[in-house]
């Protein structure tokens, strides 16, 4: 089955609360703004954006049903639940909607972890994710500006409120984020 | 070559500034006060404290030698020298101090990035490097207080510190700091 754009819109907000699907809306006008300004491409920029969530709001026991039917990423099932909704929308993008290009599918995959050695079109949905207007954290206003002249910064600055956070709530940090988190670092210091 | 304790003392302190041969002895102090709490072997604890620090001030060409010619750890290679200094001190416990007792020397290896499935003595060790009464930083006195009836969180409260003093200073993580960090947060969770 064959999804045009207003289709997929109409499927994806249909998978989740109104307020999740706002939050969607920002992070697509966001991850447009940046692709533009980064040099990325907008359409599959907004194309990842749409769908990075689409996953979120299934319950436990589904996402458990797919990543282990489909044996996606045995490691995820010992992390926290949080983190399986992006696998598991990227699996669902290429199954349901007929995704079929890697970088739009590898961006919904690592837009909650990263990765070592992010595309550009990774960091422009991930940064999306966390700097939307709906967003509201400690140290997100200066995330928006970071993000204005340094995607890379902006993105490393997102993962250390990441990690700042499970440490005040004594939660697992997934290796993973600091991982992508010090590649970030390391991009930063080669490119003084 | 066989050292006494006395011996071993005067060779382990003319290898640092008076300044951290202080430090080593607070270190000595406070490992044989969480040793007795904790029911591990204060003579072992004293020990891996007299010995955590030997090569510390040894010159990066000396550890980077050893680390190499003896095969020792290629991935500590690519992370902080900071870091080095703890799986060269181990070996040079064994190899210059005759230490053969692996859990003394694995107390020395790990005192800085812990590891997963830290021993009672690892955790002694590493957590009395943390909180000696000459150490000074934000939230040592709270450590300190956690450290009379919680070992694994007093540690966890430790490496904390570590992380987040590495993202205030945009400073690479060490993995297995996080790795350390997290299974201690297990095994508090699982003893709730």
């Amino acid at each position: 089955m064959e999804y045009n754009r207003e289709q997929l819109i109409e499927a994806v907000s249909a998978q989740m609360p109104e307020k999740r699907w706002t939050h969607t809306l920002g992070v697509m006008e966001t991850a447009v703004q940046l692709a533009r300004r980064y040099g990325a491409d907008p359409v599959k920029a907004d194309l990842a954006a749409i769908l990075h969530d689409v996953s979120k709001y299934w319950t436990i026991e589904k996402m458990r049903n797919i990543l282990v039917e489909h044996k996606l990423n045995d490691e995820l099932l010992l992390h926290d639940k949080q983190l399986w909704h992006a696998e598991v929308g990227a699996f669902t993008a290429r199954e349901v909607y007929g995704i079929t290009d890697p970088e739009i599918l590898d961006a919904i995959r690592y837009h909650t972890s990263g990765r070592v050695g992010m595309t550009l079109l990774d960091k422009v949905v991930c940064l999306a994710d966390y700097i939307e207007p709906g967003r509201d954290f400690p140290g997100v206003h200066n995330l928006r500006e970071l993000a204005q002249h340094s995607l890379e910064g902006a993105l490393a600055g997102g993962f250390d409120s990441t990690i700042s956070h499970l440490i005040a709530r004594k939660q697992i940090i997934y290796p993973l984020t600091v991982l992508s988190r010090n590649d970030l670092i390391k991009q930063l210091e080669e490119n003084i």
